[in-house]
């Protein structure tokens, strides 16, 4: 649905929606034949929000596709991820918690070791202390190129992140790591004639980062790469009159979660913490987004047990969010993480919605195989939140 | 589906067509864990054809997008309603049985009262009676403004539509009424270049309308709304060579179907009398759409036996229009209008399809929840009609 079309349904209402993301939670069987961790997890909770409301698979991003985790927020967010995109400059920079602003263009950074001739010898500069890392992106920070000011934040080891802001800047612009020792790195290049003032703008931070390096004995230059623009999404404020806010650990999530207009709430990082949040905050905000990372994480070790684990965590937390009557519930996660595949996985996420107006379908576990017979089968993600607001009575009929 | 391929895909056949439209036929359960109104229905005869044809739910016009009566039944007709759009004066002109051609511009219009000094001081005119409005909608009917002649016609109370027939007018304009009392009726502004001719006919038809209503007391001024032009769609001949035939109480759904080249046909206003009227006039037509409003009006109403009860009327004149032998025949709604929401609402709708060449899927019963697990699944509203014209064996394969 076209968000255009869709901000002119939008009325106004006193509904309160929870969008609940346990992250990758979507499954597989650890040996032919068994269940996944969501069907082998006790989840009477969700089971009973499952026979409740209405269920089905999310298709992310499309058949076959893997999110990653800036696609996947972005569908559950309601924004198609093939037309907004965010590149992997901006999410380094979201998840070390920097703030950006729409005219920024943000780039990956390695510190590295160049020779008398300019030639590289170590990409990543002996894998400095986070420490020498953070005295270096410190005298970087703040520096003027023509056009820009550079923002420079340490990351981890070598890798910091450096964003460049000003007015009219593009990121169309090619990486300078020639991926090998023993040459130069490479100029930036504009890849369209709208990014060249930008590429002038990178490659004098790059010159001017080599003078103030001169003087270390390993991070004496830099390499930049996954240059990325702002996406500038509109902001669940502009498209749906929703304030909106953000429960997550991870900065990454809290700062996907701006990129919709949430704002970010104060959290511990256990899961019985954030959903102390939540109800701190429940009574201030018309949406909240809650996101609990441990599904994804232990999907990622491999680990099966512990994922079955983290999701019959979550759902023992579940009564105390219908304890604060939200008017719609949804819990679902931004892609699937397998145990058995130790990663992301292109696999149908699961989802299931509560709401007083939905119309109940038969499914009455949460659960991959029992949600593919649900209402909604195979939904596209970006059409969730329409769903969202539809059932909280936010949107008002199309055409007379 | 491209209209144009489908087109191109048509085969020439002597096979019938039955679309049997209950209008707001998907429902919601009254009260938690109860059924819907089609499942709390005794359906013997339209669950006779689920078991026998194949079943689905219809996604109108876009998951959590409730379609109003427009978009609805362009959706059953095959055109896409996101695409094609049927503005409120059109709308408006159908509902009131106005014949509206490819090149009008529809609006709807209040009588107003407004001071000496063209101040509005009652935007309803006092709620004039209908007689008063049919004298005065008279004396402005057959006006000439340059550029288009100008057709009007009362609706009820202060209500009237007028329609502006000319070549090359455009609907991109903006409405007269201030909303408030106090101030002036505002002046019609063209939106976009080619609306401008448009805009100054219409505000020459507001200057003479108030010239030929000064003498009164209440309705001397008039204000426009909701400007639209006819969607001029190509029709059921063009594109299938369809002679399509349309048995419908209300004007407006005769208007509709009108827009898509169908020819509404005599019929009584009670259920049993539109089946008289489909054994009349099957031997003329290849296509026969009858539209039964009181499932809607019930639903709007909010009384939930009223509207099984009138699903049910309509389930015991099925076995008449089998009697037919109709070589396709669906059942469906063009929106949900659960009693429970008393309105049009976002959920799919059951349909049910049956012909010789269909493959019955495991579907019995013809209801919400089984539905769900129809061969079709959930169904883009546009996508009905492809299947029926390849059930009626009307469409040669694609590529060789």
């Amino acid at each position: 649905m076209d968000l255009e079309l869709l901000k002119s349904l939008v009325v106004p209402a006193e509904s309160k929606i929870l969008l609940l993301v346990m992250d990758g939670l979507g499954g597989a069987p650890r040996q032919p034949g068994g269940p996944t961790e969501l069907e082998a997890a006790r989840t009477p909770n969700l089971d009973g929000l499952a026979a409740r409301g209405v269920c089905g698979m999310l298709e992310i991003v499309g058949p076959g596709i893997t999110p990653g985790s800036g696609p996947g927020h972005l569908a559950l967010f309601g924004y198609d991820p093939l037309v907004h995109r965010i590149g992997r400059g901006v999410l380094e920079a979201l998840g070390i918690g920097m703030e950006l602003a729409p005219v920024d263009v943000a780039a990956r950074g390695n510190f590295c070791t160049v020779d008398p001739a300019g030639r590289i010898v170590d990409r990543r500069a002996g894998r400095i202390p986070t420490s020498v890392c953070e005295e270096m992106a410190a005298r970087l920070d703040g520096m003027q190129v023509p056009g820009a000011t550079c923002i420079v934040r340490p990351v981890r080891e070598h890798r910091f992140v450096v964003v460049f802001r000003g007015e009219g800047l593009g990121d169309a612009l090619s990486e300078t790591d020639p991926q090998r020792v023993g040459a130069e790195p490479m100029p930036v290049r504009a890849l369209t004639s709208a990014a060249e003032a930008t590429a002038r703008a990178a490659n004098a931070f790059v010159a001017e980062a080599r003078r103030r390096l001169q003087d270390q004995p390993a991070a004496n230059m830099v390499l930049l790469r996954g240059f990325a623009s702002h996406p500038a999404l509109p902001t669940f404020k502009d498209l749906y009159g929703l304030n909106a806010g953000a429960i997550a650990v991870y900065p990454m999530y809290r700062g996907l979660a701006r990129l919709a207009g949430m704002a970010p709430l104060p959290t511990g990082p256990s899961v019985a913490e954030e959903f102390d949040a939540l109800a701190s905050h429940w009574a201030a905000y018309d949406f909240i987004y809650l996101h609990v990372k441990r599904t994804d994480t232990t999907g990622e070790d491999g680990t099966f047990e512990a994922k079955v684990a983290a999701i019959e965590e979550v759902d023992a937390q579940v009564p105390r969010a219908l304890g604060l009557n939200p008017d719609v519930i949804v819990v679902t996660g931004d892609h699937s993480t397998p145990s058995a595949l130790k990663g992301h996985s292109w696999h149908p996420v699961p989802f299931l919605l509560c709401a007083r107006s939905c119309r109940p379908d038969a499914v009455q576990h949460f659960a991959e195989k029992t949600c593919v017979a649900g209402q909604y089968g195979r939904l596209r993600g970006p059409d969730l939140l329409p769903l969202i607001l539809a059932n909280a009575e936010r949107l008002t009929k199309y055409g007379a």
